[in-house]
């Protein structure tokens, strides 16, 4: 029976191996933020390439943009986000700490969804609900998540401006660019994978809870009366991401977001939930956001958010569905999925399973030992041989060769090779083979360096 | 005699073909941000994909990072930059429009360099230079260029936050992290590619003076004694990254920075100036940085960030030296190195020459007439084939074949393939072969579909 994995063995491991440090650390952290190290930056980047292979690159009806962090404030009053994108909170009356009074209702088994401000309040005064320094809360207020800042300009005075708290607004604002120079038909998305920042009173869980976070989604633009055929198309494609990534059924829980609990600009939001160590929570979600966020720039910013349908002549404004995935909290989930300790060789071991494509190092090359200068010139020559084939071929000749192959184990390495003296000729049926050593199983076998390279072609095609 | 190009010919190609759109658009925008469109993406996407391969892939001495926008406010007391990272501002005494002192000073063909705030002030007066509006100034005041926001927190109150005006201190942040996962020996470099902010005052030039950046640079980490070979080492390195994006000799101009002019933690400082369509101006630089950022962190943070010699025991703080390259003024310079308009068969065209590996669309195929059933499915066919070496194989079956190819010139696509009666076997001998036409030169060959992937396959390797 496989030991449940934690949250702090990945926390813990991200640190020492250098996937993930605590962003700021050495000045004691700054609360959801992150810094990925070179593992873990690797590992982000073969996600976010699979991801862009596999929903813009091979498809001919996505455009890929990259638009700006900082946008317009008017974008934020059209988008509703500045009215109503709020968290409720509540102050203890001594202390001044904040809380949120919806994570409190929850903790006490209450479901805040669907309350109004005034119910929250009332319910924490009706069910006694104290502080954890045991004092009362002041009335819940609403806070927005907005990051506010402001620029200087030539014309005198400051704009307040935001960090954008999601991606998705960069779409909208793009739609008419993206139709006067692409002439696309409908249906067609617009893509992006950018940051977003969210002042989250209580940054937690690691990746999953942050302030500064990254999404990969895209707005797909299409006619109001196809919308509940594409809805289903995407809930196919998004399920087979999944399955890509290596999640089996079980891992993934599709959620029916109701009415009362969904974003205000949604019709019908599906959440994706994935199976972290410590439970089923949120990894992307799929929303049909109709056409509110067009009608509402095109009435905001005067601009005509159009389609023109080129048989029939007809504009309309098209309506939206919405594919979103946590980038962070994917690099979370495929940490989690990857992760496993096990017996080998009488040994306990931590391992992560990535498949090769998710990897961040493909294959360690190694000389047996790496005081004899012959060895460690032939092991020199069949890595630069594998790296063409893929540039992460890491060298390791530290230690006894059990320890390098634990090393790679705990980064997640599918295959270490080894240049030994039967390589050399020392056995001569034997020349020119190295060991491959599996990385799951700990088996060993013979191959020429071009079976190998072989096989490494193959499994990151 | 080639025409010069204009600033004005590029924004407009790029906006019109969808490479960089103005931020926030259709709300009149916001000065000093840029939205990619697809095409500026990937071509964006592809300088940094050569850059990493360059200079992190392919060497066992470079650590690639991605650390937060966000970091602990203390991180810019230590770095210098609350203190000193300001741009001296004057206030038109009626409009309250704020200019830059030094670049009024500039215009009026003084160098500010090295003034103080006095002297500038001093010098606007005895020259009686006045506002576009024909008003006096206020006195000159500092401004500091970082944006400034808050983050919420359960401790209660507010916590000034900083976006960050330079990646830099994400490296120097995450040394001790790096030494402590990874044990590399000196020297060696912590890379990043990402983002920053400044609250530049007058925005301008397109790509070139904004408030959101990209940055491509790392930290080279060395004994002091080192800095003066390593100097060198990296300096004919940039030179040979420029020479990689096919910029000439007379492309790019090395400017030494004076000691009045360089940043504040710099002992030397190289500045790279490409020559845009408006003159030189700068692309890049290389500081010499000394120990100062580790030796304020280590002060500052009270943690040990020093170097531990495994040869001679002997505990160090290192000095640096950082190559640093702005991202975007990469993209300006590749499309105005690329940027060309000649004639073409009796007709004027506008053309971008990139070379195949930074073209965002490497080739187009098209059917010869689209209402050609047997055509069409033949040219999918070849397309499934090409895209196998690369994803970005455009389609076009749209007007004259002409037309098609003009409107691939004018996005810097290499190749374009035809499939026509010939390829389906009309003329017996040329059966199975496609037309190649060459961007550049206009002409024309007959190639097998294999030929042609051959020869991809060479280009883009």
């Amino acid at each position: 029976m496989k030991e449940p994995v934690t949250l702090e063995a990945i926390v813990s491991l991200c640190k020492r191996r250098g996937f993930v440090f605590p962003g700021s650390e050495i000045y004691g952290g700054l609360a959801g933020t992150f810094d990925y190290g070179p593992l873990g930056l690797t590992l982000k980047k073969n996600i976010e390439k699979l991801w862009w292979e596999q929903f813009v690159d091979i498809r001919d009806d996505m455009f890929g943009i990259d638009s700006a962090i900082l946008m317009n404030p008017r974008v934020w009053e059209a988008s509703g986000h500045a009215a109503t994108f709020n968290d409720p909170l509540v102050t203890d009356v001594k202390t001044k700490k904040r809380y949120r009074a919806d994570h409190l209702l929850e903790e006490a088994g209450i479901d805040p969804v669907g309350m109004s401000l005034e119910e929250i309040g009332a319910m924490l005064s009706e069910k006694d609900i104290k502080s954890p320094d045991g004092n009362s809360f002041s009335e819940p207020q609403q806070f927005n998540m907005m990051f506010k800042t402001s620029v200087g300009s030539v014309e005198g005075g400051e704009m307040p401006l935001y960090l954008r708290p999601e991606t998705a607004q960069g779409m909208f604002v793009n739609f008419k660019n993206i139709i006067d120079s692409f002439h696309p038909k409908l249906p067609f998305g617009i893509a992006q994978i950018g940051r977003a920042f969210r002042n989250e009173i209580a940054p937690r869980e690691f990746l999953f809870r942050v302030r500064e976070l990254e999404i990969m989604e895209f707005e797909y633009f299409l006619q109001e009366k196809e919308w509940e055929t594409a809805f289903e198309y995407w809930r196919v494609q998004i399920h087979a991401w999944f399955k890509m990534l290596g999640f089996e059924a079980d891992d993934i829980k599709e959620v029916e977001v109701s009415g009362t609990d969904r974003a205000h600009y949604s019709k019908r939001t599906l959440d994706f939930y994935f199976k972290y160590p410590n439970g089923y929570k949120e990894i992307g979600g799929l929303a049909y956001r109709t056409d509110f966020d067009l009608t509402n720039h095109e009435r905001e910013s005067g601009q005509e958010l159009h389609y023109l349908d080129p048989e029939t002549n007809e504009k309309s404004v098209p309506h939206v569905i919405e594919p979103t995935f946590g980038l962070g909290r994917h690099v979370l989930a495929v940490l989690a999925k990857a992760y496993d300790e096990d017996e080998l060789g009488g040994e306990t071991r931590s391992v992560l399973r990535f498949s090769p494509k998710l990897a961040p190092i493909k294959a360690m090359v190694s000389p047996l030992l790496k005081n004899k200068p012959e060895l460690v010139e032939k092991a020199r020559e069949v890595r630069a041989q594998l790296r063409k084939i893929h540039p992460a071929i890491a060298w390791d000749d530290n230690g006894n060769i059990g320890k390098r192959y634990r090393r790679q184990d705990e980064i997640g390495t599918p295959w270490c090779i080894t240049i030994d003296f039967d390589t050399l000729g020392e056995t001569p049926e034997l020349k020119d083979a190295v060991t491959l050593r599996d990385r799951d199983t700990g088996e060993q076998e013979r191959l020429t360096v071009d079976e190998v390279a072989e096989r490494m072609r193959i499994a990151l095609a």
